[in-house]
């Protein structure tokens, strides 16, 4: 784990969840540039609106981020609205920064008031255990999460070493328009606002916003990117050499992570990846790939290793991309075993038992290919299972034991 | 059950299930005035495409609908374009009409091509056993459906009789974008094509387009209305008195119907339904509705009876619909308990056992109103069950056995 320099972490149970941790800060010893990305739903939590219009006012001297999970404060009304506000206040007593310097993230049950006196007490204690180790900071911010997230990159601009450290948290309500769920990205890299903004957009695009478990878009949804410039390079800036070095590393990093969002998908058993190829642009071969991986029908036919691939095609069909279906090829693949199901719009005769052994791997790919064009996109989820039904009628119980 | 004067219904079992009836036949004996709606699925199978030119050419002079199940006849090419052909030339030749008067529907398996001897024989056969009794038709249109789906008025215009008669199948793959799975009406009015859809188009669209059972919308679904004029009323224009009477009529049968098909959901054992009042203009009631009904995570917390209304609010949300959420109030009723769980924007204290009552129904209503407007709408859905899991994945073995 390569860690960006002068971030440190801390993350405990302050008596929201019962045993596990519940609040953690991220703090910077530097002012970061930040960005961030806030979900497309018209309900927004507290959290998302304090953080909006805050980063209108400030995208430089951002110094920590505040997280508490099992309550999401959303649909709260002015209160919600006043205890966000509460949190960054004593986050910045408690770290003697400024208020207008922290940002703000809630996770978890709608509808309910945060617990104060817990969250604030909690603030106190957690800003006296910072230290480098991320682990707890990513502990504390998961709710119905199997495994904790995180990736990291090291590489060098013009022969200085530069860090990035992402930690994401899912698992249900996975459906995202901007970002998903809760995603950090901390650097030491030296990076304009502009900059830092334009790559984190580019790549959430291609990274949280292909993922899909259940079609639900969360209140809550935040993709946060804080750079301190500690690594010390020089500054990187839109079309600068280092830009391209930055976002492809960025890049891989959230990928790493939607993909473990999807994979620890509530009640997920495997990860489906939806290529399309050869589309005549872009955006259509995103909305396909999107749509196919979104679907409740190719999801359980994956689950239950039923090659109904009709299904796939019919999802497709209503992404509300308008392709010729004349031309287009299928293919299903484990990595190892291919079968082509469809040929330029035609069913093809393949090997059953084939088939059974691609659908028995926990990864499986399905090729789109529309034979017309030059542009590819991918998305992935994971499939519908039972399990997905259990968890998510108990959520609430559940949340509440954990 | 009225029946519509003029119409003759068959339905066996052809060889394409093993034991239940999968081809029927309904069949006019005089001229009807046609009007169709079809999927919007860019992937459309081979009977919607034949009906769509077909009716193109001809919407006066329809003599017949053939229908087959468990095999879609989509996703087949040209072979599967002339085995739609071959089919409706069999019915002409059976019921000595012309080829160009009959309409063709098929609901099943993608990817499959028809058994056509079977089907030529199974429409010899079936040509031979017409009668006025719908049933075995409506037998031999479903797929997965547990029961039957019929509906029927009988209603004045200028003292003449006039009765409606629609049979609808369902129960996968249902998230229409025009229409849902198929729906017939048969109908003994005297009306103009142009009338007829109109009257059908603005039905379907708060009928059978305000449903959802799991998000997919199929490649093969399709209402269509046939009038023989048999009631011998005064033709009905759009804009004349009568056009209003059988517009009523029409739209109670599609509601009817389509919440049959919503409550016989694969796995289902809720009805939800969802209204939303005081919206700013039709349409945005219609996207919000139809947002929370198509929500898993709102259909899987019905299904557990958890009153986790913070995901109903998220799905309104996520709707593409730009509300105010300080305006929003949302109740959750039974018909008789009801519980005010927000008001304008604030969660409200409600009684848990009262909560816990009214999820124990098997029909539930979530009203949401958004106080800024006088417009509403209406949709329907069911739960998200286990069971959905189950009979999904092996939905091709089920089918196959029954």
């Amino acid at each position: 784990m390569e860690l960006a320099k002068g971030f440190l972490f801390s993350g405990l149970n302050c008596g929201i969840k019962r045993y596990r941790k519940d609040l953690g800060i991220a703090y910077s010893t530097f002012d970061c540039v930040a960005a961030g990305l806030f979900t497309t739903n018209t309900v927004k939590a507290a959290p998302i609106l304090y953080n909006m219009k805050l980063l209108g006012e400030n995208c430089t001297k951002i110094r920590a981020v505040v997280v508490n999970s099992k309550i999401a404060n959303s649909c709260t009304g002015q209160q919600g609205l006043n205890n966000a506000y509460r949190m960054a206040q004593k986050a910045a007593q408690a770290l003697q920064i400024d208020r207008r310097s922290v940002l703000l993230a809630s996770t978890g049950i709608i509808g309910l008031q945060l617990p104060m006196d817990k969250i604030e007490a909690g603030i106190e204690e957690a800003s006296n255990l910072l230290s480098e180790d991320p682990t707890p900071f990513a502990e504390a911010i998961t709710t119905t999460d199997t495994f904790i997230k995180m990736s990291s990159r090291s590489f060098e601009i013009d022969g200085t070493r530069v860090s990035i450290l992402g930690i994401a948290k899912g698992s249900g309500m996975i459906h995202p328009n901007i970002a998903t769920m809760l995603a950090f990205i901390f650097t030491d890299a030296n990076i304009s606002p502009e900059a830092l903004k334009k790559a984190l957009k580019d790549s959430v695009e291609k990274s949280y916003n292909m993922i899909d478990v259940d079609g639900d878009t969360s209140t809550n949804d935040m993709v946060l990117a804080l750079a301190n410039g500690c690594a010390g390079n020089e500054r990187i800036e839109e079309g600068s050499a280092g830009f391209l070095k930055f976002f492809e590393n960025l890049h891989e990093i959230n990928v790493e992570l939607a993909k473990m969002i999807v994979k620890d998908g509530e009640g997920a058993t495997k990860l489906i990846e939806v290529r399309v190829v050869h589309a005549p642009d872009e955006l259509s071969a995103r909305r396909i790939a999107r749509s196919i991986v979104s679907s409740n029908l190719v999801k359980t036919a994956i689950h239950a290793q039923d090659p109904n691939w009709g299904r796939i095609v019919a999802a497709a069909g209503y992404s509300g991309v308008d392709f010729d279906p004349d031309k287009l090829d299928l293919h299903i693949t484990d990595g190892k075993n291919v079968i082509t199901v469809l040929k330029r719009g035609y069913p093809c005769e393949f090997s059953e038992e084939e088939a059974n052994r691609i659908f028995l791997a926990s990864e499986i790919v399905l090729t789109v290919d529309l034979n017309d064009g030059v542009h590819s996109a991918t998305a992935w989820g994971c499939d519908l299972s039972e399990e997905y039904i259990k968890k998510n009628g108990r959520y609430k119980v559940w949340v509440r034991t954990l």
